[in-house]
C-alpha cells in the first residue's frame, strides 16, 4: 500500500502551493511516503488575519476527515502548511495520523541549528499572533525577534523585491537582534532558502520542509508499528 | 442611548447561560451597561474538545458582527463566556468594541488576589488546551496547577456531586499545589463561588464575573471617550 | 448604605490626585460605588525612589485602617494610585476589602488589549524597580520594553512638553520594540490617554482607570456576597 | 554517491547500539541515506556522570572528523545517540554536516505530540544534568517532570523488570504530573516504545528515532542544495 | 582603619541574632572585615507578615544611615538578615556601601551547589511573599518547591522539634520535589545546617552565611578600589 | 594547615593568568585561604570555540584530582577561571571541595548589583554558547544583552584599543539595552574593572573576583564544619 503525506495549503493561492511543492522535491524519496500538496480551495487568498485563520480550521478538519475516509491507512499523515498553524490541534483530534504544523516545526527545527531564532514574517500584523503561538509552545525565550517583510502574500511573486527585503530583514535579525538561525515565516518562500542562507551566512529554515521532514519520520515509524 | 454588554455562551446549553447570567446580577447597576446573556444556538452542548472550540469561532464572529450591525454603538462590548476563550482574537478583529475572554480575565483577576493560581477544569482533556492559552498569555509561571473535576458540563447539574468534587479538587490545589487563589475553569459555576470560597478559605474567581467586570470598565471609559 | 472606593495617591501632590480624579469621571455611575480620591498628605511630592516607596507603605496601611475603622463596610475597597504599587501587599493584609494596585492592573488590563506591552515611565530610575515588580507578577515576558519620559512628576504640568515626549517615547515603543499596547506608567497622565491613543494608533491604558475598574467589579461582587 | 548518516553511541556497550539500531529499521528507506550505527569503543559502558559525558566529547569529535575525512560528502550527517547530547555543540563546529542530539530531538519531537512532556531517565543522578540541558534549550516550561527508572544501563537487559519500571514511572508522569507525551530518556529503549505507548495510552517518543528522523530530512535537503 | 560589616537582624529577637552570629564565626578572619551583628530593637519579634516587612524598612534605612554617619568608611557594608530581604533596595539607595540580602544570596549561592533549589520556610504564609521575591529575582524556574516548617520563629528554640520538622520537610523537598540543594528560609537556623546536610545527603545553604560571604568579598574589593 | 584555593586558567596564556592574579590581590587576606593561580599548560591559547571548551574539561578534571591527591585537605577549593565555565560540573563530581565557575558567579553576583545584567563578551561567536549557559542557569530573563568586543584574547594586550571598545560596548549595553550592571565576560580584564565602572557610572563585575569571593566563603564555612 502506498502511503501519502498530504501537505495542505490552507489558503487558496495555488502559486503558494506550487512554491512549497517544489521545495519538497528533495524529500520525495522512493521508500518514503508520497507527498501530495493540496490547496484548500475555500480558503482565503492568504492567511493574514486571525479571522483568516479561523475561517480555515473547520474546512481543514473536513478535508482531513475526507482524505482519511477516502484513503484509509493510505492517508498517512498531514502537514498544515501555513505559518499560523491554523486548526492544528483540531485536526489532531480529528485523525489518528501524525499532524504537523509548519510554524511549530519551523521553530523547533531552527532550535537545532542556532541559539537565537530570527523569524521573518510577511506582514507586521501577524507578529502578535505568532507571539501567542510561540508562547503557547513555550519557546518564546528562544526567539531573538520577528520582523516583517511588509509584503503581501501575493507580492511575493516579485522575486527581486522579495529578495531585497529578505536580505534586509535577515541582516537586521542577524546584526541587531543577534539571530544565528532564520525561519521563513511563510509557506511560500522555499525558493529563497538557499539563496538567503548564502546571503546571510546563517542557516535558514523553510518551515514546510521542516514539517514535512518531521512528518515523514513519524509516518515511517507509525507504519512500522502497525 | 442605552449601551449593552453582550455576554455570549458559545455552547448551546441554556442552563449554562442561565447560571452565569444569575452570577452577573451584582454587576447590573443603573449607570452601567445593560448586560444581556446570549446563547449561541448553533454551538455544541459543551465546549469539550478543540474541535468544539473551532466550531464556534466563526459563528461567534458572525453573531458579534450581527449585533454590531443591528445595534451600532448601543452594542457596547462583548464577553466570550467559555473558559477556552474561543475565537477571542478573531472577534477582536471583527469589532472595534471591547472583547474580553473569561479565561484570560479569570486568570488575570486571580493574579490580583493570590500568588499561586489554581484552576479547576471540568474535564481533564481541556487542561493541555488551557496550558497552551496560559503559555500564549505569558502567565504559565503563575499557575500552581490545573486539576479536573472529571464531570461533564451537563453533569454539573447535580449540585451535591459538583460541590463534593469542587471541594476535593480545591483542597488538592490548596494543600498539594499551594494555590492561594482558585479560578473556576468554566462559565457555569457561578453559584458555587461563595460557597467554595468559604469551604477553602481562599478567594475564588468566577471568570464570567471577572470578564464582565473588566468589560464594564472598558465600556464606561470608551463611551466617555466618544 | 453608600459604599465608597478610595483611590489613594501616595504622593502629596494634589495636582496628581486631581488629574486621575478627573480621569475617573466615566467610572462614577449610579449603581457603582462612590469614588473618592485621597492624597496622602505625608507622602513625598512624587514617588521616585525606592525610599519614596517605602516611606509611604506604613502611612498607607494606617490610612486604610483609619478609613476602615471610620466607615466600616461603607469603605468598600482601595486603589493604591502609584505605579510602584507601594505597600500593596501590606495593605491587603490590613483590610478584608479589595485592594488593587495601578501597576498590576495597568499591565494586566493591557494584556487584554495587545500582545506586547510597552510601558512609559516618568523617570529612568524607576525602570529597574518596575522590572522587579513585573518579575514578581510573572509577566515579564509580556513587556516589550519600558522607556522613560525623562520628566519629573512636577514637570508633567507642562502639557506641550509632555505631549511631545509621550508621542516620541510611544513611537519608539511601537516601532523599535513592537509594542502593540501602551501603559502609562504613572498615576497622573489620564488627560493624555485618548490623545496618545489617537497619535499612536494603539490602545493606551491609564492604570488608575484600569485599577478602579477592576476594583468596582470586585466591590459589586463582594457586596452581593454579603 | 551513497550518503550515510552515522548514528553514534558514545558508550561502549554494543547492546545499546544494537537496541537503537533495531529501532531505526523503519527509517531505512531506499531513497534515504544509509543509516550506520557505530559504537564509540573508547567510551565508558554507560554515560551516567558528567565526567562520562566529558570523557566522550573529544573522541566523538575525532570520530566525526575521521569519518568526514574518510568518506567526504558521503558522510552525510551525524546523530549523537546519548540522552545527555555529549559534545553536541563541539561536533557541530567540527563538521559542516547536520549534527543532531537525541535529547534535543526527543524533546522537540515530543513537543509536537503533547503539551506536557514527561521524561523517563535511567538514573536519578542524570536528572539535574538533563535539567540544565532543557534550560539551555529554553524548553524547561514544557517539561512536566523527569523521573528515574533507577536501573543501570546494563540492567536494562532484564526486560521484565524494565517493563515494570517503565509502566510504573510512566503512570506517575501521566497521573501525578499530567504528562500527555513521554520521552524515553535513553538511547537503548527503542524496543519498549510501542508497548509503553499502548500501556499508557500516551504517545511515547524514542529519541534516537526522533533525531534520526530529523537528520534524514536535513540530509535530503542539504544534498539537494549542493 | 578597621572596616566593619554590619549584619542586621530586622526582628527584635536577640536569640535569632545570636544564632546567626554564632554561624558567622568561620567568616571572621584576620584580614577580613569585622563582622558585627545588630538587632533592630524596634522590629517585631519575628518578620511573619508583609506588614512586618514594611514596618522595618525605614528603621533599617535609618539604622544604616546612622552607622554610615557615625563610622564613615569604617562602616564597610551591610547584610539584611531576614529571609524576606526587607528594605533591601531602599537601603541600597541610602548608602554607597555593599548591601546584600540573605534571601537573594541564599538562593544565588544555592544555585552554585545544585540544580533544583528547595527552600524551607518557617511559616506557610511567607511562601507567597517569597514567591514574589524569586519572581522579581528572575530565578523562579530554579526553585523546586518551598515548604513550611509550620513553626513560629520563637518555637525554633525547641531544638528537637525543629530538627524533626527540618528533616521531614527536607526529605519531602528531596524526594517529592527533587531538590538537590536546600536553602534554610530564615536567619536563625545556622546551628542546624551541618546536621541537616548530613541528614539529607544534600548541600544546605544557611543564607546569612551566604550573604555575609558575598558581602566580605565585595568589601575587600571595594576597599582595594579606594 | 594552610588551605589553598586554586584559581585555574584553562587557557595556556600566562598573561591572562597574571591579569586575574593581580585582580585577586584584595581577596588575599591573612585569615583566608592562600589563592594560587594556575595555568593549564595544555589548554589552547584562548577558549574561543566549543571545541576549545571541550578540550580542557578532562585536563581540568585531572589537574584538580592531582591537586587533591597531592595536597589533600590543604587543597581547599577551585575556581575555573574561564567565562565558559568549562568542565564545571565534571570537576564538581571529581572533588568534594567547592568548585565555582566565573561565568555563573559573575552573573549571580551582578544580580545583586543591578536588575538588568549586561555582559561584554570578547568574541561574537561565544555569545550563543553563553546563552546556553544562562539558560541552563535559569537566569536568561535577567540578561539585558550580551555584546562582543570583537577582540581576540591576545589583542586584549593593547590597552588603549581595549578601553575604547569596552567603553563603547558598555555604553551600548547601558543606553540601548538598559543594563544597570555590567559583567566582564572574560577572565583577563580585571585591570579595567574600576576604570570602566567610573566610565559608565554603573557597577562592573569582574567574574574571577566574583567566583573567588564566593569560593573563599565556601572554604571558610567548610573548614569550620570539619
Amino acid at each position: 500500500m502506498e502511503r501519502t503525506l498530504y501537505v495542505i495549503n490552507p489558503n487558496s493561492t495555488q502559486a503558494v502551493t506550487d512554491a512549497f511543492d517544489a521545495g519538497l522535491a528533495p524529500l520525495r524519496v522512493p521508500g518514503g511516503p508520497r507527498i501530495e500538496c493540496l490547496t484548500l480551495r475555500e480558503g482565503p487568498p492568504g492567511i493574514q488575519t486571525q479571522l483568516d485563520v479561523e475561517s480555515v480550521t473547520l474546512p481543514l478538519v473536513r478535508m482531513v476527515q475526507g482524505l482519511d475516509r477516502e484513503h484509509g491507512a493510505a492517508a498517512a499523515g498531514y502537514v498544515i502548511a501555513c505559518f499560523s498553524d491554523p486548526g492544528l490541534h483540531a485536526v489532531r483530534e480529528a485523525t489518528s495520523k501524525p499532524v504537523l504544523g509548519i510554524s511549530e516545526c519551523g521553530v523547533l527545527t531552527a532550535m537545532t541549528q542556532g541559539q537565537r531564532v530570527g523569524v521573518i514574517a510577511i506582514l507586521r500584523q501577524s507578529i502578535p499572533r505568532h507571539g501567542r503561538m510561540f508562547g503557547a509552545m513555550g519557546v518564546a525565550g528562544r526567539i531573538a525577534a520577528e520582523l516583517p517583510l511588509g509584503l503581501g502574500v501575493v507580492e511575493l511573486a516579485d522575486a527581486d523585491r522579495t529578495r531585497a527585503r529578505l536580505a534586509d530583514v535577515g541582516r537586521q535579525l542577524r546584526d541587531t537582534h543577534q539571530a544565528d538561525v532564520i525561519v521563513l515565516g511563510c509557506a511560500g518562500m522555499a525558493a529563497y532558502r538557499e539563496w538567503l542562507q548564502a546571503e546571510l551566512g546563517l542557516p535558514v529554515v523553510e518551515p514546510t520542509q521542516a514539517a514535512t521532514g518531521m512528518a515523514i519520520a513519524r509516518i515511517l515509524l507509525d507504519s512500522a508499528a502497525r
